[in-house]
């Protein structure tokens, strides 16, 4: 990973101020104490360069099946990436300019402009904070976007984006990515992951992940239509609910037969019901003829995580959940660009009362792993770490999007810790779409664990023995084991 | 702001531990560590003798008006300030010798005397913080207050009362204050105002503030009277709510004419309801007459919050929402003192749910400011600093009352920057009816910001340029920007 | 509390990193910031051998009347810890080996065995932290338990276990406990607190609690069985609402005869609810057969929660409330193992909207005290610290269960102080059933304080004067002046 640009950056780190170009410290996020400085650097540099296991995320596969170059900065950069687009939709721009919607921008010289105009706006952010290793360090872009330099930059990075090195597999390689999994739509024919499998000349390895919330939840708009494809393919009638479990089975032995190894739900709110069956068919009838109320709706969806967890129980994938968001916040957003653009707003969430019908009845299976994931921070040390540290099959997920941050980890391993170890984490996950950002995310998680286990040894509580084997556990071996990878 | 006895205390500081007198050590609030504390340093010197821009708070413009001499240190500095009230009374004072209520204590030397001999319940708190920097900076006292100099220091602080320079608008000048707003009853003849804004002889700027509550809400004691004023004052029969509704945009207009940024709510949960006109006409015809129920009385009120919101949209005041308090807990404190007291509690906040009929209908209007506070710090990473990273109407309220704090500071910039970044803040606010803690709340605010700023530079997540910047913005330009100043 | 063993741990400490046996750093729990790790040094050294004061735990009185030698290692530390229970429990471990539910291992070695083979579980928890202390300074073991030391450091512990000096009265006064609360049944004979005080050979003051919660309760599965066993006592009808008040109240005389100083109530939820006497007496007759619907069973539960506060303001004891759990999340270890074996979770707690009615009662009795507990940390900003800065009789609770931990002793006391101060703190609790942990727990807590306390004086904030007096007063003072003793 070492670059004229890079080494020059090198140069200019560790003084705090460089006059111009990319400040990208060596010892970025270490605490600015010498004994707690070093002692964190000394525990990141044993896992800097261990290979990246990311077993959730949204880059999308026929990205490194088709291994075309990117097309522009912008489309690359900005215009998916939902963490940018608010920003500058916050600040007054309009950001179908910045190719919101579309994934591409009618005019990207134009888009870069706004960005670099605007490059303040991600002062302090944790988008900031992995844009800049982006450009700095994947792109070697020597210096800061502004206003002055639109016009240079993006030559630059047009001209970079050229380069064989800047294809999708050889980016996948560069950064050590030794697994990736995406998410995908249970009726996704996966041909792009057995694409790159049987591709001899690619050896990464890229797993698909059982996404079935449009198939569960009668409360979202595309639940009729869902359903009635997936009766369309298992060749059952649309309200026969036996068909729509064992069609919904027989998907994700698909997707455990093209290396799936988890199933993915993000869901508004966390309750969970147990229904018996037949309660289950009759409101199936219902809900397939959009016939339910919200509140049944929300039963049935309940009901569905409880039979998404009897299924991993049974089929062995893991199950993630990822609850508390209100998304598309503003209908006049979703009517204008879709899903994806940043109107998504977190809500409060309850683990401990929503979970117990499930975990009363999975809950204490060994083989059945439940992670976790919170943007309610509150519910890390008050329920997510007691749940954890008790129930076998439940783990403490990583930070999840507005907490996938410097600062909010150092809370979330405080908050967490003290009751649950490190035993119970899930290790890093990424949850990204933007494919250029991984090594930046999951080099922020090793140097903010290295701060945490530091400050640990430093205060007494752990041997440096312990934080040091702690420190590759959470970067590899507890993935590996919670994702049964 | 240089007196001898600032001087004396000037001497003293740094040690960290001055055998006696005021410790007001320069470098307060900054951490130890020598790195971040110098860093801390050099950007708050920046910024420490910037004017005061106070674009919320409780100042009374008749006190700046009249300009008379402050009474006593009693009723000056305890009887109206519930901060201290409240602890006063926690530790089983009866607050009527503090003046609670009257505002004025019988005997304010027998007051001072049961301060001085509890001085120690302030210790580790904001108010205690504040008061000081009122008592040693902003008065010279060359002590702390003890049991045993009651006497001396009372005598003291009197005398200090006596000299011009601690008149009201003397203070004014010697603070720095550009601007500073009031909190003002909509049918407020807004004299006081007039009567500063027409004295050549002062030039400070003191604003109005538009406070409807009394007039929204149909649950709080005096809706029926304050409605009954309200159509005295336009001439229209009091159920008519066309010319309710009139009479606020009327009463608004008034406000801005007096120079008026900013309208104000205080609610105590934060429903927003998007009634059409008629229902909300018949409603309101109910409610003057005292007949709807608690949970009618509710969502009238969350109407005319949306409401609120479309006049601000149509006339461009600035509107604040300070939600998730319980005034006037205790019943018997109420009928004995009033409000205002130290009685108010808060409660827990949403705001993901609770404000999305009003952005569904104005949240995306550009010439709309909403600034939310909370006391419910939990809103912070998880719903507020998310609202305002996609709205580009929302802004994010400073830390406001218990958490207008040290501590309670440096946790909202850590849970709200890395989601939202700076923009989307408002910059500082006093919110305070305390005149003298003026300096000492923007001061202490300048400080947490530079303790934050600097820890971003030394962590590498920002560069010291940036920091500079930064911090300027959030003292200077956030607040003109956000409050239209 | 100086041996051979712990001179040679002393002679390990300082350095960060021994490479074997026990690393019990002098200065744990201190920042690694010099000035900041010199002056917490120096504060905790003012304190940290004052006697211990123990308000409230889970010890029982019949093992220091009796004074057995502890029969094995296993017995005493882990088959009744749930803290270290639940860890094992999630890792997979059937807890019935280490004596879940029975109290004693089939097999103390074997079960020793596990506990060494996943001491690793434990790294970074404050059951962890613990566990040094008891290991490396209780008991002297001078080397960490490892899968390979199982069977010397079994023999090691247990050969300690007969020592004279292990027993529970020698560990008592070894410990400098000054005073020790147990938390009983209502009708427990208290025959071993009598014992105790009347046995001239041993001077521990060791009170009984009233812990009425089985009798309040009509969601409880023993509250028909309790409410028979006191209408037996007391010779009443059982349904006689008003016999059972009395009973109650003629309990609490018998308890407070034979030393005691609190009731404690465990509440899933906080609900308080002021019912007349006819009412709560209708309710009363129905609840004791059963007859209760679940909302019913909850406000006649809240209703007692008044009455118990009527009964503290008439008989003196001090009221402490321990809510937010839900207790035995799981039925099938419930049933397999009993309580308090770790299954335990905590739910969202409010209280100011809850606790109301309470406190428009009594909030203002002066001899009232109300000392609140809460694993949902949320509430200590945002609701307890301003209840305890407003009424007299509220006193914010130490932090508990999950949150007494390091970090999270910081966050409480940052969460607290600005807005309550220190006089509003009851001091240190320890909560514990895990008897040797007692010096342990107190001396984190008087490390946490320290580390608090140095923070605020070198940010300026206090005087090193004050922070010296506040460590002792939370100390000693407030836990005396707090708990009445």
């Amino acid at each position: 990973m070492n670059s004229p640009v890079e080494t020059a950056i090198g140069s200019a780190s560790r003084t705090g101020r460089a006059p111009d170009g990319f400040e990208l410290q060596e010892d970025r996020l270490f605490p600015s104490d010498p004994r707690s400085r070093d002692l964190a650097r000394e525990l990141y540099s044993t896992v800097s360069s261990l290979n990246v296991i990311s077993p959730h995320g949204h880059v999308e596969a026929s990205m490194l099946a088709e291994d075309a170059a990117f097309s522009d900065p912008v489309s690359l950069l900005l215009s998916r990436d939902h963490y940018v687009l608010r920003l500058f939709h916050a600040d007054g721009v309009d950001i179908e300019r910045l190719g919101a919607g579309s994934g591409a921008p009618a005019d990207p010289r134009a888009a870069w402009k706004i960005f670099c105009d605007r490059w303040h706006l991600l002062e302090g952010t944790a988008s900031g904070y992995w844009m800049r290793d982006v450009l700095g360090r994947v792109l070697g872009l020597p210096v800061e976007p502004s206003p002055a330099n639109a016009f240079t930059t993006y030559e630059f990075l047009q001209e970079r984006l050229r380069e064989a090195g800047m294809r999708p597999r050889a980016l996948f390689e560069r950064f050590n990515i030794e697994v990736l999994a995406t998410t995908d739509d249970p009726l996704d024919s996966l041909d792009a992951h057995r694409q790159i499998r049987d591709d001899a000349s690619f050896s990464g390895r890229v797993l698909p992940t059982f996404r079935p919330d449009a198939y569960l939840d009668p409360s979202g708009s595309g639940f009729v239509e869902a359903t009635e494809r997936l009766a369309a393919w298992s060749g059952a009638a649309v309200d026969d609910y036996t068909a729509y479990i064992r069609a919904l089975e027989d998907r994700r032995g698909y997707f455990i037969e093209h290396g799936a190894v988890s199933a993915d739900h993000g869901v508004h709110d966390l309750l969970t019901v147990d229904l018996d069956a037949l309660e289950a068919a009759s409101m199936y009838r219902r809900a397939v003829r959009g016939d339910l109320t919200s509140e049944e709706a929300r039963v049935f969806r309940g009901h569905m995580l409880v039979e998404s967890a009897r299924m991993s129980v049974e089929d062995g994938l893991v199950m993630t959940v990822h609850p508390g968001v209100h998304r598309d916040h503003n209908d006049q957003i979703l009517n204008r660009f879709g899903k994806d653009v940043g109107a998504d707003i977190p809500v409060s969430t309850s683990f401990t009362e929503n979970l117990r019908p499930l975990l009363q009845r999975y809950g204490l299976e060994r083989d059945f792993h439940l992670v976790l994931f919170t943007i309610d921070e509150t519910a890390y040390s008050r329920e997510i770490a007691p749940l954890a540290g008790f129930y076998p099959s439940v783990y403490i997920g990583a930070p999840w999007w507005f907490l996938d941050a410097p600062d909010a980890i150092q809370r979330f391993r405080a908050a967490t810790t003290e009751t649950a170890g490190f035993s119970r984490a899930s290790g890093f996950i990424d949850d990204t779409r933007a494919f250029l950002s991984i090594p930046a995310r999951h080099d922020m998680a090793r140097r903010a664990d290295a701060v945490y286990l530091a400050r640990l040894v430093l205060e007494g509580r752990l041997t440096h023995r312990a934080a040091a084997r702690i420190i590759h556990e959470l970067t590899s071996e507890q993935p590996r084991k919670v994702f049964k990878l």
